[in-house]
């Protein structure tokens, strides 16, 4: 079996925190240097910083116009002008100019009249002293404080610092990391792929997380499994770096060096925290510098980052650590949690009548697309089992709250054209958006009776009629739901090109390993009619129950041999370039609910539809009948 | 008078916005640009992204453990284990590695119970099909889409992208912005400054705001007033740039070029806007470029900035213009505006009881330390005349509403041990803020009154009894209130160096030019106290109108010789290297209502005011007394 470290500990994640950024506040000296103003955006401040001098610099008119002497101005009114003579009583001014003693206030040059003389001017109105001036100071005052300590350098402030007459300024360093890849499985992005070849992303990732952390990242070549060169180059890096990030190694596999590797250089304070995804960490300190172990999963990798790199790149870089913007939201599906960690559940969001409903996407450590699709995410503690469909949690957002209000929430079937449809969304119309998530058609239903969705695309066959979708509506809902036709589409069995099974119809499937969609796909409904047609019974398909969720992703199991044959439309066998033997056709439609139906971005949907745009998108992928597009009928 | 342009016309925002975007989008050509992955974080996809392979690439573990056949494990449980054989009935595996025909199954590590052999084990349970393996394209499959057009890539993107095959994408390029300062007066921070000179800070400040919003920038050094010049630069520049900002000259003083060389060049299609601070813009197009004249001032550069250069780099670049984050808030004073444009106030924010405050800074457009302070800031539309004190209105917040919630609201008069504490208060209690605006002692206790602030810092002479703030609390409040004692400082005549007027006490103030404090100020009552005290009266004294609204901006017209007296503290004085006539000591307190004073920010904040560190950086301003800092007695 080799050697493993089967029994990770694991720490609740609070407290692994506060232990780590505890042992290294104690051993942390914050660095600071001296740089030119105009190049301190963005970096932190030392010190409070007070003005060298005041702005303005002396008396200076806020106007254009003239600078009089206000007490010979007394007694100017509409039937009685005062005359001035320039020289004598006023010298013109433009806004910004100084005004000296004796002048005392400034007349703006629309309450001058002209008089026949270039060098006179009339007035109507006295000038009370100091009228359109600007005092010497009024902005800012020498020795007044401009920003205090730790504070984070702005656009506006490196103006005002300059005003101020301060050209330099003490920040803290930013922090140096070096990052590891490691791992004899890993290539680099272009490498040519064998198979139990990974690419390796998530050090890339990182050096863009460290850079928004306000750090400075350098990423070196991938390390192979080799202890000892592990050890030296992590020795090396941790001479001329402030931090060091090792990735991955840090599980308990038989590979897994890093920790060993850190337990010799330094001491390891925590292995292993109970964080879902995320959960194998080393959390270490070698030369009173922090090295952190991330797991290799693309997603424990991120969270595990957010949790522990940042907040130690925030105290270096003495930065408040970004605070995500938390909203309260109905969660669309049960979730259950372990008592052993706090786990961050990614979700997509979406206001829906007056809630903001959130709805649960992939859980899995590798799903690096839920975090692309993610609108934001909800955290179940520790001492939490779980959350029931319905019930009210705090979600962070990462996408701009007025973004989500304008966005078309679609639960439901998948189709490739929803994609498109997304993408054209806010190239057509500005500032509106669709986003999907993929539960199948019945699925879809669901979440549309139950508020969480305002549209949901279906292709639901009547067995009884072979209708498509009507029957199903009109039994679910009470309320007026129009079906909106989306594309007509041809299904069928996919099989490896050449069809090197001979597969030419449903009675086929008995010789072949099959995967099957998720109960409630429209696509296995259609799978289920057809067998009864043919007399076959599920106990007779290898695979009847091996699972997958959408048309692609049973296509990529055949295209890679995993499965023989399974189900789906034409566009996602070619995609993957697989024969295609079609069964039947259908139709993919959206049911929209009348309380939806005239929402701006529910027609803005609706629009994109029925544009020519989308008509050549879908066209260009093939396998699609767009005669009935966009056609409207009434439910009710 | 010269040549000026007397009457700009000023459009209404919005319909500049759209007239100058519409004109731009009907000539603007987009471009693009094919970069690195590793390179386009902050980026903009020009198309929708389709993943070129799959991740994972292969059926591989999701577990450390071994890979099995399913069907061989049959019937395994407790009382009856099965015994696999290491080659023939599983292989040892690591999370990630791929899992192959025929095994279709992983069974974890820790399932595992050890047998006298090494390459034996038994199981307890039997093994699913499919069981902890990851299928090929689980998390990704080759040909879906995974970013959207128009799409800014964000850390994780970058890691997808990767994994999902691709190495380059084609992105918005970056708009290229040059930008001129222009202005004889004007000179470069660190120049040698003479009396009329202003320090060029804008564009400065403008480089950073380009970078922010996406684009380039390239500051050139400074152009004087000369039209033939700038024409020449201007030309040169717009054949190398996407856009060109000139600061300032686009008002219609004498010197004011912009526009007319943006006329001879191209078409200037705005010049002057509704707005307020901001009215002197010039929108204009040369050779199919934008060219944007902004104004002079730093508060009205920076409002026409985010009104107008913002959203054309908005447009070049493909990204969303910034949301600000809106909330609703009291407004603490009432606000009159003109119907002749929409105006910028910037304010002070502060949750009060359960309500958020809004207090108005500084108005001026030269006022740039007003948005150094400011949290945020609220709108009058140009179809408003205003608000009344207490009204509900929209502000904008550019500071973090959690960190809001945890800044004590302090109003009333101003000392400089009120910036210190400010400055202290984070430092010394993580998440802790102190924020004040300064209207005087007596409008510190009215906004306490209404509701508005927490803490109001006043030093209030009884001439009764010559006893300090206790009869004003008493007079004012029902409810208890807590006075803290902050500081005994010594009030003063502040005077040049040398006391060239030989100034010794309040009679000599009727022999010089004086600058006064504001109404309700303490220090005016402690004046006026004097002043009867020795008969004299307001008029007698030249300037006793002239009002200045803190020490130190009384101290900073005395040293510039724009006054010959004022009254004010000794570290004002001290700062401002004048010469000090002591009046009287004083105690500088803070009231607290009871409903306020367990608040944790308010308790952080007298803790921060019985420190060493507050002792040791006061004693250093010189000045204050501080042997009852902290003592607390309470006004029932």
């Amino acid at each position: 079996m080799g050697k493993r470290n089967l029994y990770l500990k694991t720490t609740p994640v609070e407290e692994a925190k506060a232990l780590y950024l505890d042992a290294l506040k104690k051993i942390w000296e914050p660095e600071y240097e001296t740089i030119p103003v105009i190049e301190a955006c963005r970096r932190v401040t030392r010190h409070a910083v007070y003005a060298k001098n005041s702005s303005p610099l002396y008396n200076a008119s806020a106007m254009d116009g003239i600078a009089v002497i206000s007490a010979r101005t007394g007694g100017a009114c509409e039937t009685k002008p005062v005359r001035l003579q320039e020289g004598e009583d006023y010298v013109v001014v433009d806004t910004g100019d100084p005004v000296h003693h004796p002048y005392d206030a400034v007349i703006m040059a629309e309450d001058l009249l002209e008089t026949d003389r270039e060098d006179q001017v009339d007035i109507i109105a006295s000038a009370a002293a100091w009228q359109h001036v600007r005092p010497v100071g009024e902005d800012i005052v020498a020795g007044e404080m401009i920003l205090p300590s730790c504070h984070r350098i702005r656009p506006i402030d490196v103006g005002v610092l300059l005003s101020a007459g301060i050209l330099e300024i003490e920040v803290v360093k930013q922090p140096k990391v070096t990052i590891f890849p490691t791992g004899t499985e890993i290539i680099e992005p272009g490498d040519a792929i064998t198979e139990g070849s990974i690419i390796e992303s998530n050090t890339r990732m990182f050096e863009q997380m460290v850079l928004e952390q306000g750090g400075l990242a350098e990423r070196r070549s991938i390390l192979e499994d080799d202890c000892e060169k592990i050890r030296d180059e992590v020795k090396k890096a941790v001479a001329v770096s402030d931090m060091v990030l090792i990735n991955a190694g840090s599980s308990a596999g038989r590979d897994d060096y890093t920790v060993h590797v850190l337990r010799e250089l330094g001491e390891v304070l925590i292995h292993g925290v109970a964080i879902k995804p995320g959960k194998p960490v080393i959390l270490a300190v070698v030369d009173k510098k922090p090295v952190i172990g991330l797991p290799g999963y693309p997603v424990s990798a991120y969270i595990a980052f957010e949790n522990f790199v940042a907040p130690v790149l925030a105290m270096m870089g003495q930065l408040p650590v970004r605070v995500d913007y938390e909203v309260e939201a109905v969660i669309s599906r049960r979730l259950v949690s372990s008592l052993k960690h706090k786990e961050y559940v990614r979700v997509k969001a979406g206001v829906v009548g007056d809630r903001m409903v959130a709805a649960p996407l992939a859980r899995g450590a590798g799903a690096a697309m839920s975090l692309v699709r993610a609108d934001g995410f909800c955290v179940i503690d520790q001492n939490c089992e779980g959350v029931e469909a319905g019930e009210k949690v705090k979600i962070s957002l990462y996408r701009d709250p007025e973004e989500i209000a304008h966005t078309v929430v679609v639960t439901g079937s998948h189709d490739l054209i929803l994609d498109v449809a997304a993408d054209l969304m806010p190239l057509m119309h500005s500032g509106m958006h669709l986003s999907s998530t993929h539960v199948g058609s019945m699925g879809g239903l669901m979440a549309l009776k139950r508020g969480e969705a305002h549209m949901a695309p279906i292709h639901l066959l009547d067995e009884g009629d072979g209708s498509y979708n009507d029957s199903y509506v009109k039994r679910l809902f009470q309320e007026p739901v129009a079906i909106v036709t989306g594309v007509q589409r041809i299904q069928g069995i996919m099989v490896k090109k050449g069809n090197p099974l001979g597969i030419h119809g449903i009675e086929d499937l008995k010789a072949c390993r099959f995967v099957n969609r998720q109960r409630g796909a429209g696509t296995r409904l259609l799978l289920d009619y057809q067998m009864k047609k043919s007399g076959i019974l599920p106990e007779m398909i290898i695979g009847y129950d091996r699972e997958a969720s959408t048309h692609m992703a049973v296509a990529a199991l055949v295209a890679s041999d995993s499965a023989d044959a399974g189900m789906g439309i034409l566009s996602a066998a070619r995609s993957m370039e697989l024969d295609f033997i079609p069964v039947g056709e259908e139709w993919y439609e959206f049911a929209i609910p009348e309380a939806f139906f005239e929402l701006p971005h529910v027609q803005a949907f609706l629009d994109v539809l029925k544009s020519r745009r989308f008509a050549e998108e879908v066209t260009g992928l093939g396998g699609y009948g767009m005669e009935k597009t966009g056609e409207i009928r009434w439910i009710r």
